[in-house]
């Protein structure tokens, strides 16, 4: 769903560590041993490679060539990443450029967030009960100056502690969970909210 | 088509027993082992799973752990099978939650349904001979309390005997059939022309 | 590309002979020896299947048993296909219920046509050699009577020679070629070309 | 991504030397020695096979007679691929014929371009570091004549340095990049940002 992207899951708290999907991969090219290994701070762990530094695997040194020569690297988004891990506790972080979440950031980017309500896919969300329930999507302007953003991503995530998600203005959505598959079901769960409200409300000119 | 849903094929008429998906279960994940069997009071027959109270599989210990490890469940929407089998002699019932049904729903869920007439398509639906004919797409507002929604329900079903289907507001479609096939047919029809319905209409402001 | 439609191929000139597919199936469910063969006048020739009339083939009783079974008999649309045989001397008619045809064709069908013009695609249709090409889509009152439809259709196609497809109101596309490439090139073509206008122009309320 | 189109990949520079697919093949239908090579007038070289050019392969025989049974030409559009490969430097030129370059480029043909900025995608175009980049997609009206074309084209590319397509209006969408993955990159980037421009905007009566 949507291009590119990047995701990311805990694998030690403490120090934390986190295993990521290197920047400049495209979807469906992904192989396991191009995931990259981050600490606290978005830097690389050892070699970089999440597979080499959990023990020696045999298509290993080609793999890692392949992979530098495409120019993996960790992204300059691993910081929201690791803000969003410590500021939620969540034990996976997706992040997605589709269709819908560049379209409603885009409008609805100057109030700051944009409200999902009275729909029953809503109980997909973690700890929601009823479609009686009222999602509040930040959207926070993108910004190239990560650790600028990362500041914040933190305020917006704060000040909004029932929010499943956030969106970047004209960028893309932002979701976690307590492990991958919740994270999964939340990438799935808002995208189609998003695209919902986005066909009942129609285009406006921007 | 749609996001998750459930199905139930009637195994049993005297007494009643439904063959029916779990809650948890997302599209594409379902094992044939994972179907759960329940009366009609939506309760589990033995232990629950339409295999092992047809005979043992070999595989069943296993499968039947990850089950219950993954939270399968008898979903709290079983009650409204219950009630369109009875109501209508139906063999299968299913239920989608898609893009158009949660948008049309929302639309005309203040008018108490919608109306579909003159497309070829309907004779698709079971004992539609024209496209002259009229469908009208009965709308429920939604309510977790399914014992309040499941009498609402009955109430639609015995006043729109020609309905081939309704609609759960903001949430989706039920329909079924004499069989599975037929109910998948009806499946295919109303989500065809409730979103040729909806792309005609276009957007408005809800 | 749309849902269910039926298909057909010139086998014989002198007399007619057209290979063509059951009402009652479904896309993706076609068998090769579920094919039917009828006269000019719809009706099937032998047993009604294509293959049986060709010569034995090994899996031939079980599948007419199953064919049957499911109802699989010529089309009422039949006579169609044949008016567009004679009309255009085609060697393959194509019909096909789209979301696009249908949209179109209900939103012009007062209209009696609808103008598609200045698309470098259109070059996709035969004999069409620049993007200046403007094509006329007749546009047919859907109608369950048969002979009156045909009767239509023929003056319809006698009216717009240059035409290479036609729609039925509320219903989908006729198209066709000299041979089923060609038709499928059509099909193609035309139903990019619906999709470019219809949302070229947008929704309008029925 | 949308129906036929192009491809070239430069494979000699002095002189200049292109593969290139033939005009008459469908999407999914392509196989490897069916791509020809012509030279910088857009002649056929040798017998205008590329794998052929390059050594003998096994099924060349068969697979030339059935490529030219088939009409296998080069495009007449290849000198707008010329164009674009000396005004660029590019190594490869994609052209394809989608919904939303279609819509964009017949709602924007009149002045001249379309304008699509602040987008994080953005970012995916060569040498754009930035979401607050402007892309301007200059819109070239549709010719058949091809040596005419290609001089519009041509003074387009002088007059748009910075650009990296430009469209054919009502028609489609050219891209290039330095080899084929980074022209494959700007073919998936700038589709992605026509649609979110073509449904941010809405339609429009043409």
């Amino acid at each position: 769903m949507g291009t590119s992207g990047n995701f990311s899951v805990v694998i030690d708290r403490e120090p934390l560590r986190l295993a990521i999907t290197p920047s400049a991969t495209f979807k469906g090219e992904l192989d396991a041993d191009e995931i990259l290994e981050m600490d606290e701070r978005g830097a690389p762990v050892g070699d970089g490679y999440f597979q080499s530094s959990r023990g020696p695997t045999p298509t290993r040194a080609a793999t890692s060539c392949r992979a530098q020569a495409a120019g993996a690297r960790v992204s300059a988004e691993a910081l929201l990443h690791v803000e969003i891990v410590r500021a939620r506790g969540a034990g996976a972080v997706l992040h997605t450029h589709s269709i819908w979440s560049t379209l409603l950031s885009g409008r609805f980017g100057e109030a700051g967030g944009v409200s999902i309500e009275g729909y029953e896919m809503l109980k997909g969300l973690e700890g929601v009960r009823t479609h009686e329930h009222r999602e509040w999507l930040p959207i926070v302007d993108n910004d190239q100056d990560m650790t600028r953003l990362s500041s914040v991503v933190r305020g917006v995530l704060d000040g909004h502690r029932e929010a499943h998600g956030f969106l970047l203005r004209r960028h893309g959505l932002y979701t976690w969970g307590a492990d991958l598959p919740q994270a999964v079901r939340h990438v799935e769960i808002l995208e189609f909210l998003m695209e919902v409200s986005g066909r009942a409300m129609g285009p406006r000119e921007q």
